[in-house]
């Protein structure tokens, strides 16, 4: 049933945000229509407990349950990568047996916070991947928030080491030259290929698409336009892909805000239908009422502007054909 | 001849890049070529020796010749503001001097790293101004480059201290609804106006705007742009602008990248015929070959888009209007 | 049973190592063994799940339950604040609720990573003080981990708003003028008295005392020490109280440095018969051979001073008798 | 005339304060009596315009003028070192041969901040190396302040492709392992050998010198002491050097206070009669009353103790012994 994450994974996997009720407790009913509406949008992965996903807001108990719960809605029809990053090796280990065991594809990790130089890094990495045996492993680089920095060159360290480290979830920035750097070592031909999924709230999406990324791993809450977009790269439409892109991109770089752009995802799936209640779980942001006005003058002209390329047809459909 | 800075200051204030040789020194024919694009842009406003500008990396004396330059060439067209922040209050106090008294209309200053607590900002600043008199300042807030975190309670002790301070240049991320919080508290009612241009590369120009922001103070590539989007905003044709806006994001979030941006900001300029040589002063990144590629093919796409704008007429006519 | 935490409290709360074992268990015997060699220490009270407890590597229930083993072998002896800080604030009230049910005297909160003003500061104590209702709240000010940093004057925000924040954690660095001002602020007069406790490893403890703050809040693997210097201080015998301190400064130093210095501390404490194994949970560093003689050293080098200093007894006696 | 830096150096380089009168302006009458009063110290070199010779409060011609004095006063007695860290590859450049042109035997650079990868590190002393020429190079490793954090192993690369890269000043904290690394990995056999000096205001000075370290490079109040101890470490009599170092232990502990120690240093040297003002240039703190009653109590301390050890003899006469 589980399908195993390996080097060619490609396409969107959606990191999925944690809907919360009102008193911020899970929404379990939300999750599941979250779930289904992440696959109506035809991605081709998920991705929970990520940062974004608020999983350090969460109980040990909740992040296994919910996890569990996203796999179980999920059933096997796309893998599932679940995050489980933390600051001792015993709970990381922990998270990622049980996510394996109910079925996840594979885990993300992120070096946790204290780990300052490349060597120290990759020690990390050599002595949970030992731990973890032959689960998949997805590196997560996202320096702005761990402050911990990877070069390329230190990353083929870990790439040569560990051959359960199938893919590199990049969101350096700026990373560009980097993900062209990797891309070209770890081409399938002197070195093994390694999977290159990109973050960043999908900032550069078009950029990392030329640059040779597979797809995309975020939380952008259109994941029907990156479904889309990576389809059209994928059959050599670039320039169609792009165009696409470049109408959502004012909300994608809205969305992209740190902190503050969850609140605005969240409630954009809430619009949607996808979740009940767009609230974040303490401590966290809000939206006020200008914050709305704002957010629905951006959303009537995404409308607006998908309107106007009319014969193109809704992203979604795009998604799903 | 001297335009003194105030709070009545809107628009947009162009961050200038500092134009350098192959070799390393300053174009000085660049920059009577820069300051002249930046003039036929329609630019309300200059500002020199940003961080953008590559500041810290100029000598004392070659900072102080550079702003002299600019003024020079400038001669009194629009209002010129300095920044002169420096790890030592006597190096700040002394190039402020030195550039009123070559014209400069104010200076501009962010915290120096080190201060941590807002109360520190405050007797910063307080210690700072006393030594400055009247000089006009704009309040840097770019705590992602400084460390320095101020809340708009805060700064609204600086504004109630000190008359000199007349305008925030706004760049803490994310920062919008501080904005708003300044905006209305500064309102030239219950407490006296705050001219408010933004930066952050220019990343959410139309949102600040619709907030109440006066203008913009970035280094953007395409100056006239956001001189036409103040302009139509200025005029009530807010969604006209956002068009605007929107045709060039995929530029504008291209050279937001942090430290990256920059090379690609001095390309375009180069490209553009503002100046000679695209460099960067050492130690500093270059554009590789693919670099070059991604940044030709993001402005053809520009140019395709604006083409297709067509009727509308370009924005550097709409901007000099 | 439970000894409520208020803001008389003063003396020497010992941070309270987490004993593991080599397979990285928590060593429940050594739980029991610590506690009783604390007792025999002399302490005043006891801090559980404190940063250097290793609280982030644990599991949540595990930090419960270690709580609760805590609580148990004290059996109100001494009054024992537990860490509950957290990224979530659900998490740190269950904690919180839980531990105050088990018998805890008060919590530790640290505000979490990610808030950068001061205002953010106090207006996450706000939110999270209105769910803890009455439970006693130690404010840990520990901006070197957490980069979150306040001033005195932000502080006394809280301490005017919250009657149930009765202790001031002090380990702000440098620090010492802050801690005079918090002192000379909250005095008991024009404002409430509020309980100062010193952590720092204890390297400015004679300092601290002398500039007013009631004791010691860390985890030095020679308590007795910090009682004996507390009560002499007390006792107007400052001189005498730094002759001892002195005595042990140089493995204060030597303990007191970041990240390292905790595998110093349980190797002591192990050393000292009071857990059985001194391995820190993963990730985290270990003792080499090298590490081992230099330890060794000073420990012998410590032994002799203190029989040099002969006459004036046992530090072990002096702090229980 | 000059005395050029190579890897032999050991023994005590203390960074030179640079002495400012309460106006704020360089005090040059203290200049040579500081540098008299560090040569009376016994010292083995001396290095200016350290960060903590606020060097970064200099106009760039003051501090060329800074290092001409010290040099012209030390008139080749010994090694004088000039720091020449700059955000500026130009600026460094400049200075550092202004510097050796007029004696200095080496410079001093530390990686400018925003460099993150170990491999960024190694580029840029590549860049700025090749700049230098044969110019005798001290690597600051001071990542506290820089943010820039090399493994041991990353700097044997710049070891290794640069010979004039003769000295480590070694001030990551905690960093006795990573001593203890380039100790055995640069001992003159397998590598060729690398002088190493250790900073961190001398916190740790025993411990490292047993690990291998050459000397000490920080700025002390009482060089003297740091010296006798280096002398009685080559002689074979570490016990005594470590006995009468921690009779400065705890002044050395109260200098070490990040920003403010400085103050403390420079107070004491005023005390001395090695400069005539404490002041630090602005912006910095300054001591109140409370701050002086605590040193000079520090310092009686220091003085009785000092006494007691009577028959050992007067420190400053073992130093120049």
């Amino acid at each position: 049933m589980r399908q195993p994450l390996d080097a060619t994974a490609r396409g969107v996997y959606t990191i999925a945000a944690t809907p919360f009720t009102e008193a911020g407790e899970i929404d379990w009913a939300s999750v599941d229509s979250l779930a289904d509406f992440y696959l109506r949008c035809g991605v081709d992965g998920l991705t929970v407990l990520g940062m974004m996903g608020e999983a350090p807001k969460l109980g040990d108990g909740e992040a296994e349950e919910l996890a569990r719960a996203f796999l179980r809605r999920v059933d096997g029809r796309v893998p599932v990568v679940v995050g489980v990053s933390s600051a001792g090796t015993a709970n990381l280990v922990r998270l990622a047996r049980a996510a394996t065991e109910a079925g996840a594809a594979g885990v993300m990790i992120a070096p946790p916070t204290g780990l300052r130089t490349e060597s120290q890094i990759v020690a990390y990495f050599d002595e949970v991947i030992a731990e973890l045996g032959d689960i998949p492993v997805v590196y997560q680089d996202y320096p702005q928030a761990t402050g911990a920095h990877i070069s390329a060159q230190a990353f083929l360290r870990i790439v040569d080491a560990h051959p359960s480290v199938v893919m590199f979830k990049h969101e350096d920035c700026p990373g560009l030259r980097k993900l062209s750097q990797l891309r070209r070592s770890c081409d399938g031909g002197k070195r093994r290929y390694v999977s290159i999924l990109v973050g960043n709230g999908g900032l550069y999406v078009p950029q990392e698409l030329a640059r040779g990324a597979d797809g995309v791993m975020t939380g952008f809450a259109y994941p029907e336009m990156l479904v889309a977009v990576c389809r059209l790269f994928a059959a050599g439409r670039g320039e169609e892909a792009e165009d696409l892109y470049d109408v959502y991109l004012p909300l994608v770089r809205h969305e992209q805000q740190p902190g503050f752009g969850l609140t605005v995802r969240k409630e954009i799936l809430r619009r949607r239908g996808a979740i009940r209640c767009a609230a974040l779980r303490k401590p966290g942001p809000s939206l006020d009422a200008e914050d709305l006005r704002e957010l629905e003058a951006l959303i009537a002209r995404l409308d607006r502007r998908r309107g106007e390329r009319g014969g193109r047809g809704d992203e979604r459909e795009l998604a799903v054909a």
